[in-house]
């Protein structure tokens, strides 16, 4: 196919994307054929640039288009505080809430044996030698809370024991606008056991 | 954001095609970002080129990197045989079928007078203008078989009556591998009434 069927090499290359089967990839390509050819040119040249126009922050080792990134050049930011999260829409995510001006550090990824991802895998050496310039006071374990998440919040725990830092973790319980009647019982075991005083912050 | 971000404006130039929330454009920046650059690379200029590889076939209307297209211009086809579908991509699945070897017309679409689809937003002008040739004996309605795609069948063959031409529309039933238990009375009906003598072709 390829240089005679446009059609089917771009609906191939899109079928490559996580979450696109091949009848999605048809109907994006008859989308972007039926949209204005100005729509379809500059996402093509936003999706080929956007290796070349992205690196990885030295310090948190975010994905951003500086090095270091916005947030680590940031001098209003909060240095004495660390929130290690697993993936970069992890931090965008903290971000949006706006409840967090301290530092980031990105693992990207977590420890996961059946899949053969082990510490050397994650940024665990950058993390630690972070910590060890005595800067950051308290570290934020902001893994997901599912199992890699835990057993990977346990690792970085444990290899953080010796150095001066304070460990804490995400509350867990009922999120914002959560029913109690569809709540999984984890999250709400998380809840009863994690209760506060009524009126305490 | 724009060209100090380009993780934000990917992500809004995909949120813009069907199916993609910001969830799942911000999953395939990320996706894009750790695979290889040659592929975001390639995928990024065929998105970019498809349009301008891209026409209108003159004959069936299908999209084609030529004009006349491949199946319009193969002397091998039935050029007394005209099937009449509603996309691009109905022409593939019946091409993928193997089941048929004459020729296409896409309408691009159907009749909606709710969302303020007429005639004219078809390529009805030209289905007849083919018509009129004499070649075609016989017309084929592969509508799909849902409110609109009958209303548009029942349309065409009335623009259709003084012509000299056979129309027919595809067979409704039970499609195989279907489960009876599991099919909807619709189909159910279609099956019933439609029902072949055992052995009968």
């Amino acid at each position: 196919m390829s240089e005679t069927d446009p059609i089917g090499r771009l609906t191939a290359l899109l079928t490559r994307l996580p979450g696109i089967g091949e009848k999605s990839a048809g109907r994006l390509v008859y989308f972007l054929l039926r949209g204005p050819a100005e729509y379809a040119r500059e996402l093509g040249r936003a999706i080929a640039e956007i290796k070349d126009r992205i690196v990885r922050c030295g310090q948190c080792q975010d994905l951003s288009p500086s090095d270091p990134c916005r947030i680590c050049s940031d001098p209003g930011r909060d240095r004495a505080a660390l929130m290690v999260v697993e993936e970069p829409h992890d931090l965008r995510a903290v971000e949006r809430s706006r409840s967090y001006r301290g530092l980031y550090h990105v693992l990207h990824g977590t420890l996961s044996p059946l899949e053969g991802r082990g510490p050397e895998q994650l940024t665990l050496t950058a993390l630690l030698c972070r910590l060890k310039s005595g800067e950051v006071k308290e570290v934020i374990l902001a893994l997901n809370p599912h199992v890699e998440g835990d057993a990977t919040a346990a690792y970085l725990a444990e290899q953080m024991a010796g150095l001066p830092v304070q460990v804490s973790r995400l509350a867990r319980g009922i999120p914002v606008g959560g029913d109690l009647e569809y709540l999984d019982p984890g999250s709400l075991t998380q809840a009863v056991q994690g209760r506060r005083r009524q009126g305490e912050e």
